[in-house]
């Protein structure tokens, strides 16, 4: 697979994604326990002092830990999160903001990820999200 | 003050957020330690299922957060967030989606807080938020 | 069932923890959703200004927290837990440390608890945990 | 400096710390943002199965953060933990218990630290550790 390859199966489901669609965020990678997506700066993203809201950072950040959970999962499996925190190392001031995700470990059940969201500028502003996620067969049953 | 007052301050700084007006949140109530945000159902903010997104409980979740906080801060302060968790207990399903933000502990520097964000339909599902602010003078800080 | 009963299977599960045994904590109740665990201060505690150890509060936070989660478990299901968060919103001065968990939402996997930690002398000094345990059956299977 | 230096600031703090003693836990690093501490397998620090509790990682994951927190501040400032989360990745199934902690970002009044905390046999059991410390002078000012 090349570098950036996209399985088929999250950009399926990221494309169902309102909330993605919304901020405009695009899926740039998304394969091997890893996930990119990334948003332009906009008047529609932005917290008080003009910088990226911290909700920006956590709906990428949690979308691209989930899918990068995903492309680890069988077929026949669904994903959901269950819990994430976001450390806001400093202000989200730039252009862009990219999530990148990796699993760090993915076990029959539970999956946890790490994320790194990045303001592109000087690339000096880093939030870190370490989450967890869960795999799910039909209905709900977490 | 009557139950639902609003802050000056945190009018206008919730006035200059453009993910908030972007995701059509309303500001219901910021007084005394406590903030309260809610957000209609709409195509806009939905996860790959059709409920809300987590972006959209962590957006509306830290900013009541932070305002919270505010309300309880000298005048010539901001607020920053430092971190917060969500614990995503059930899914997010229903018409709205209300943060209700409270302070546990104020400190000079550190203030703690708790949001309790519901999606409004039978109650049932709540996402828990536990995250840290920091008050700042002048110039970023931190 | 009266105020303070522990359930057997939390009070068998609790005694074969070298950890409690070494800090000396007491189980105080295990049932319906809660538990309540205690430590006295001792010189085996502290951190470096004599409060308690963070590090304590998270062992009992987290034990309470898995006991209060086991309580409502099928008999044959274990418990693990997959993540925990700490606020240290206040040193933790006092005669004893105690904590008291309670389950937010019982799932068929995963268990969200809240857990409170509080210094007792004063009492003001207080922790808030908030965590996720799973639930396992025979092998680890996570 | 070499490679496995220690703070002579850190190394007096650290013999304070009835906690570590306690715990019979070794400080083998502290310097330039990165602290080191190690504590080897015991029937005083096992959760129900055996494998270390996670009061063990907290503690001296906290407590590894803490002090490579403290390298880099002035030397009339003291650290204190604000708050962290432990995602537990794996059983803690080993002969010792390694947390190595470093700082993500060095702020003027907040620092973040990232800590992995591994059970050294195969190394394959990891705990992730994510926190913020406070950098304080003088009296308790938080």
């Amino acid at each position: 697979m090349s570098k950036a390859a996209i399985d088929p199966r999250v950009a399926e489901s990221f494309a169902r994604q309102g909330l993605m669609r919304h901020l405009d965020a695009q899926l740039l990678e998304a394969q091997e326990g890893r996930c990119t997506i990334e948003v332009a700066a906009g008047a529609g993203l932005t917290q008080q002092h003009g910088f990226f809201h911290a909700g920006v950072t956590a709906a990428i950040g949690d979308t691209s830990g989930g899918y990068a959970a995903m492309t680890l999962m069988p077929p026949d499996a669904s994903v959901l999160t269950i819990e994430f925190k976001i450390n806001l190392i400093a202000p989200a001031d730039g252009e862009r903001l990219r999530a990148c995700a990796r699993v760090l470990r993915q076990g029959r059940t539970i999956t946890t990820v790490a994320v790194r969201v990045e303001a592109m500028k000087g690339g000096r502003s880093i939030h870190e999200l370490l989450g967890t996620m869960i795999a799910y067969r039909g209905q709900e049953e977490r």
